[in-house]
């Protein structure tokens, strides 16, 4: 049987890196790297540096692969995800297969925490269900961006004894401030937070959390969101790319 | 000036902890390790078990201390929560000042992430604020248990682009499921899924999580709840205490 170990890294930091993970890069016969093209090649570095520091068991191998893309044209925003999970399954059953002997283990580093908008938990079980390589597998937790966004901004995430919401840019609206006084923005193409309209909610806001090139801006919403927009827009040219997450906020610790 | 580093150090399994946190622990001239009475020795244990095998730096010292008992006769929650807070302020003001030379690092060694449902950031503020001690303060994040119930389940914590919500015992009929269809819940003292009357919701539920007796159950709510009852109930006697959260689901991937 072969084994699978699905490996949180954090964020950009790579002391964001537990021991457990650590320990487990150390195990791995096979060292599984996404590469996902040029204007993400910082990523790839990141995950590079990770092995390059920590991997001290001399007679392990990294086999970087291709992310498929995912394809978006006349498709739902379901069946876009669907098949391009079903692309991804199909490229690690060939890893697993090819690049795998019988008894070994094979590592994927993920970005943050495999459990918190990342999909290869899923994509794992779907070549389960394939049926072509018999594996077990475990997961590894590791510090997401949130986490990240919170230790830079020296913040709790909640107020006293309040609820958290962890949302998307799509669906922001319909969440806060009515539904909850604390929502975290993950995956937001679209500046969701401009359209926020509350004279009381403040933004933290993160951006290359973990890494040299990190921005972190606070303040009263409205007082500040044209500043971010500009920031992340100038941050976005210069990088190349971005990768930002933000908390918005309304209400006070020890308020009904 | 004084400098107090906010440790993270995981929820139980000391391989949780990150290189950041080590090295952290490594900088500090003086660890904090809160006592917390006899019921949960095991946890003082577990936190005296990280700075022994994590600690290298010779010439750095312990320092134990209790952590003042929240009073609930007479207040309301927030009272109750505030002056809890103006005790434990106290307290940390007097370590600063008792404790820590000029220019020294005292580091505080808290359960999981000091951002979720922690009040040590809030607390070293209130300390800050009463200006009798200059410090500044850093905050390193750690693996919370959400993220070792996940792990241990193998399981994502959102649905495919779908919200997640974190919340409380006592706040959770306000949520789950009319509000979200994920809910995790912490801080239950009262096991409210037991009030949760729905066909469809699964849960995955754990206790001691990371530790040697981490127990972890699943299935059907309305299948599995009496038995998560009954071993709650088992397992706290036999420990003397018991920490323990769930994640509550409603609802598939890939589903509108």
């Amino acid at each position: 049987m072969k084994n699978v170990l699905i490996v949180g890294i954090g964020t950009g930091n790579p002391e964001h890196i537990t021991i457990q993970a650590v320990n487990a890069l150390n195990r791995a016969d096979v060292l599984f790297v996404p590469t996902k093209g040029e204007a993400k090649a910082q990523l790839a570095d990141i995950r590079r540096d990770i092995v390059s520091r920590y991997v001290t068991r001399p007679q392990s191998r990294v086999v970087e692969f291709a992310v498929p893309v995912r394809q978006t044209a006349e498709r739902s925003y379901h069946q876009s995800v669907d098949q391009w999970h079903a692309a991804i399954a199909e490229a690690y059953q060939r890893l697993l297969l090819e690049e795998l002997k019988d008894a070994e283990t094979g590592a994927f580093l993920v970005w943050g925490d495999p459990m918190l908008y990342d999909s290869t938990i899923r994509i794992i079980e779907r070549v389960r269900a394939l049926e072509t390589v018999p594996f077990d597998y475990s997961v590894i937790p590791g510090i997401t961006s949130i986490q990240a966004l919170a230790a830079s901004h020296r913040i709790p995430l909640n107020l006293v004894g309040k609820p958290v919401e962890i949302t998307t840019g799509r669906r922001l609206a319909e969440s806060f401030p009515e539904k909850t006084g604390t929502a975290v923005v993950m995956l937001d193409g679209e500046q969701a937070f401009m359209k926020i309209e509350d004279p009381d909610a403040r933004i933290y806001w993160g951006a290359y959390l973990g890494t040299a090139q990190e921005i972190v801006m606070s303040g009263r919403l409205a007082d500040v969101k044209d500043e971010i927009l500009k920031t992340r827009a100038e941050a976005r040219a210069r990088h190349g790319w971005i990768m930002d997450i933000y908390l918005l906020q309304k209400g006070r610790d020890f308020e009904e």
